[in-house]
């Protein structure tokens, strides 16, 4: 069975809870650790939702899908490419994306991100499943001109704002054939399936897993389908997995 | 006045304090927040020093010496690459770096690192020296084969134990200006001084924070002179700069 756990703020204080179609039933505490509800319940209308999980990292991969490399004029890897954005780029939806007063080709990037439910290393792709609590919706969003001049990606993926995630994080789903789609001003620009990813989920856990130690609520973001493009400030951001739901951001200068 | 600050273990309990010689003065808190001294006092030999902060991101600058530049065979960067290392890679004095089952060529890189003490965004240059708690000793271990081959650094440097850090923080130095040298087995590998970096930690604390909000605790590593070289399992690295001691770590096997 699915579910949908979010992170919010309601009356005042800083929240998890169980998302029940239009209403929020309260978590005892992190959905990564409880599933004891406090008996409150909260109107999705008079919560403010909060980025799901505030990871310790988030680790990230480049070129994942194969229509996406030959956009953007790369081969397809042989093994995953592995960067990280800093925690402090994490917003929520509803947030606003901060276009850099130094940034002349900001894109956005649709991905479904995997969240840890628990520390872990060394995993097997088999003992990978084991690992992950559920999945959310990011942005990867990036910053052309330093990405393609810096060499390395933390300027050009790291600026504050550049991780959107949520709305919340789903768990159940068959997350390797989900339907990905971003929607830029209502117009569609992204629509794929996880199914056409270059390395799976669980390979990417895996892979993760060999390199550093997994915490719980970090986020590994699985990399992004074709159709990637710019953004300008006003722009209104939609980006939808089937079973997740809608992260929504507008963005607006610095 | 130069002052060093330790968080340590002792008598089963994770504490901050300022050393003073071989005695540890332990601090009513984190020394990012508090000087406030309890009254007790440990012999340094009766503690644990560990990792002085945990850090929410490490920012490092690839390609800060140039020496260092011209012995990886790269051009002076034009403005200072950043790129992330996870805080799952932060170790302290005394702890062992793990040489990975799947690594093949594992470099030291002897670094004076800046630990951030408040938080800060969009700083001048001028600014800059105002957001720095204090400096300490990193080793920004990187595995060549993996660096030259994957285009991103995720993996390279981003392995658990690849990001040792310690054994103080020393507050108060004239940090453009001190002597930096690695030992290996006793022999000197790195022997240089901070005033030959291409960009001065000032500076580049300054273009951090143009793209990431600096956090309390956070450290910027700002690069690593000439000299740099091969680990293998059973070495002994020793990494000094004059007015913050020795970052000791030894290497093993996985």
């Amino acid at each position: 069975m699915s579910r949908k756990y979010v992170r919010f703020e309601a009356a005042g204080a800083i929240r998890f809870g169980v998302l029940d179609g239009e209403s929020v039933h309260e978590l005892a505490g992190n959905f990564l650790t409880t599933e004891e509800q406090t008996g409150k319940t909260f109107a999705l209308s008079d919560v403010r939702l909060l980025a799901p999980t505030l990871p310790t990292k988030v680790m990230c991969i480049g070129l994942n899908y194969k229509a996406h490399a030959a956009e953007r004029n790369k081969k397809v890897p042989e093994e995953p490419m592995l960067f990280l954005k800093p925690a402090s780029a994490v917003i929520g939806t509803g947030d606003e994306i901060v276009y850099p007063t130094i940034a002349r080709d900001v894109d956005f990037e649709g991905e479904l991100a995997v969240v840890i439910g628990k520390r872990a290393k060394n995993l097997s792709v088999e003992e990978a499943r084991d690992a992950i609590f559920g999945v959310t919706v990011m942005n990867d969003v990036s910053e052309r001109y330093y990405q393609d001049r810096d060499g390395q990606w933390g300027r050009a993926k790291g600026f504050d704002t550049f991780a959107p995630i949520g709305p919340c994080v789903a768990t159940g789903l068959n997350y390797q054939d989900l339907q990905i789609e971003t929607k830029v001003n209502g117009d569609v620009k992204q629509s794929s399936r996880t199914s056409d990813m270059i390395f799976t989920v669980d390979e990417l856990v895996s892979f993760c897993s060999q390199v550093m130690t997994l915490e719980p609520g970090d986020i590994l973001t699985t990399g992004t389908p074709e159709g990637v493009g710019r953004l300008v400030a006003g722009d209104h951001v939609e980006m939808t997995i089937e079973g997740v739901g809608t992260l929504v951001n507008k963005v607006r200068a610095q």
